[in-house]
């Protein structure tokens, strides 16, 4: 059997998520579904995290064993000829039998893209949230540095998580202005349910002045779900890229 | 009566082209449409080009007339409510009735997109032509500068064009590398029919090495349609900007 480490690429817009789901059309599922096709066996795969509906990833990880023996080259050409166009994959990669695509992610980079333009731009309404109103971008980028360090983020996570530890580290945020688009960029070691998506709604509300920029740190350390901003839509998010340690 | 310059963004995958064509869903048709709906009272649009189907815009140009008194904003906010999500009104302006957005218009710049991945990137499926072989960058982007200058293109036109006149001045080339994408732009006083998707066919060629880029000046010359490149899948093609004469 071979391990394969196996990078996707997915304009989420029209799958019930990452998630396999009776009756629903899911990333996992198509992925499988082309996986048995080019393998000639079933195989079943390890998604490094349950993407939401309607949310996408340019750097997606999951890895499966198969006992096939293409060329991990032809076996991407073929996974690509039979996979639908909103589905890629974008690299295979021989793995050791213990590499795990969930338990080995080391850090995980999300970008949530908004549409301040009063038009809503359409090349980027399947992948921003249109926010029409105005946007302190100097403000929302002084807050979203607030984010960084290890905090409990409980008031950013919506009910129905599996986490027990709320407790997260974030390395790095960015605010990246380009025209009418802002992109919040934020890695870190974990995240609990929508916990981008509220980082998001709550950059927003600082953004527009109905939440003080200085009450951030205080929003935070309150645990407090209703004290953060909303859960922004998830058309605007995306996982960019996951982290693993060198196993060689 | 008022005279309205109307900018609008576009993406064509869902329609036959600009035109109004009986039966088909067309920009024009939409726009039509709607501007009826928000004036109550039957508009027609003369527009600044024909573009063909599968092809976008982010500044298409348009002009019409309308008894109906609403101000701009309102107005744009107004179109923006009853158009399809993938056409957009980007801008509004009064202009004098003697405004003609097609005899008026002075350049115009295109951008044709080309996704040189080996995997096709998903989330430009729509906007670029998926060309997996080896390009050399920099071939082209010396090429391309040989379109510049005051040349008849007829070798560079598919049949089926109004044009008598084959002469066309082309101000402007570029093209510019992000990654896997290569973005062709291209600014010229008019442009023949399928003119900018022969001359990015070709430039693949040159780049792929099927056509030696020193022979485009006599490709240009020779007038000969079979000695320049195919002609680029629509999807790659964006009409980015009309430039008009100052009237004020």
């Amino acid at each position: 059997m071979h391990s394969i480490k196996m990078t996707l690429m997915y304009d989420g817009t029209d799958y019930c998520g990452w998630q396999r789901q009776p009756k629903r059309k899911s990333i996992q599922g198509e992925v499988e579904r082309a996986l048995s096709v080019f393998t000639r066996e079933p195989v079943c795969v390890i998604g490094a995290s349950r993407t939401d509906a309607g949310v996408h990833a340019a750097g997606y990880v999951c890895s499966f064993q198969t006992a096939c023996d293409a060329s991990l080259r032809d076996f991407s050409y073929g996974m690509n000829g039979i996979l639908p166009r909103d589905i890629r994959v974008k690299e295979m990669e021989a793995v050791p039998d213990r590499f795990h695509a969930r338990y080995d992610a080391q850090w995980k980079t999300y970008v949530y893209t908004i549409d301040n333009s009063a038009y809503r731009d359409p090349f980027w309404r399947r992948y921003a949230w249109h926010f029409r109103y105005p946007l302190n971008v100097d403000t929302m980028r002084r807050a979203a540095a607030d984010y960084i360090g290890t905090h409990d983020f409980s008031a950013f996570m919506s009910s129905g998580g599996e986490a027990k530890d709320f407790t997260r580290t974030i390395y790095h945020t960015a605010l990246e202005q380009q025209g009418h688009l802002l992109h919040f960029s934020v890695t870190g070691n974990g995240f609990l349910y929508n916990m981008v998506r509220i980082m998001a709604g709550t950059l927003v509300s600082i953004g527009n002045g109905r939440l003080p920029a200085e009450e951030l740190p205080a929003v935070i350390a309150s645990g407090e779900r209703k004290r953060a901003g909303i859960t922004a839509p998830p058309e605007g998010l995306c996982l960019k890229e996951i982290g693993y340690y060198a196993w060689q």
